[in-house]
């Protein structure tokens, strides 16, 4: 029998860089998690994480889950569906147990980023590893990329999605769909 | 000598469907133009039209434009690169005739759906089109999907980008996000 693919996504909000190389938090976005949640559901996700240590933010995506829950439900909304996915988690780790809750085994981290890393796991080997069938855990960071905080945290680092001339700023949410399309082609 | 991709996209408010299936103008959104452009930079588009009849909208897009102009400069900000692709119109007409001011050439209209269209063109043939040279434009709906009188104004139509199991509800912008990587592949 087929496996199926055991895809989990983390947006890290926290340990974060800005635009100065400082470490920050940045804002959970309502647009990132609808987006995110409805290309995760197009490529059937797992689970999407909304990591995040302000406990004020979890609580607003809590709201934005259930309002989808119930309001979904009477206009039979498609959203319904992808927003079911979302899990606010205060920490990597956090995200980390969830899965391990859900599928007796720990997933792989695997940092997505735009910048060139030391040693990056290719597409092709990324794919390879997914139909192993050991749930992944893609991670992604938000305002100028993932700190070395929660890059330490991976286990690996997937080739980045590069533009055609070197033009290097994509948004998040375009990276995502581009990444699972591919780990999907 | 190898021929550059001459790849245009137009993001297309009217006419539009609504969820009930009738025409309707929507709203310009502040998201879809900067992520838009963004993506449109990353595989180096040509240009990319936002397509309204309204006046108002048209004028806040070029408002957009220019504050990137003149903010992106002092703060040397790679969304500066992505606005300038930016290019609001009144028509996919006005769109393709600006496309031939340009290139001398009417660009082929290439529609996109996530419905079921009658014929499509499949991406490996859409890929072999765009190498051969003439400029393209990729036309992408808002709302819930390009109306009939847009449709009918194109040459093709992309095969569409479904979901594994068939959930087919993707932001228009991560489609395009899809789209643009695959036709680079």
């Amino acid at each position: 029998m087929k496996t199926e693919p055991r895809i989990y996504l983390a947006l890290v909000h926290y340990p974060i860089l800005n635009n100065a190389g400082d470490v920050v938090t940045t804002s959970v976005t309502n647009l990132d998690v609808h987006d995110i949640a409805r290309i995760a559901k197009t490529f059937e996700c797992k689970g999407f994480f909304v990591v995040t240590p302000v406990h004020a933010q979890r609580q607003m995506v809590h709201r934005l889950r259930k309002h989808w829950d119930t309001k979904g439900q009477l206009l039979d909304h498609p959203r319904k569906a992808a927003l079911k996915l979302v899990e606010p988690v205060e920490s990597l780790e956090a995200a980390a147990n969830r899965v391990y809750d859900q599928e007796h085994a720990y997933p792989t981290l695997v940092a997505t980023s735009a910048k060139p890393q030391r040693n990056f796991v290719s597409f092709h080997d990324m794919k390879a590893l997914i139909r192993d069938g050991g749930p992944v855990m893609l991670v992604f960071g938000t305002g100028w990329g993932l700190a070395e905080g929660a890059l330490s945290m991976c286990n690996l680092v997937l080739e980045p999605v590069k533009g055609v001339k070197g033009y290097n700023h994509l948004p998040v949410r375009a990276a995502v769909a581009i990444i699972l399309d591919r780990l999907h082609s």
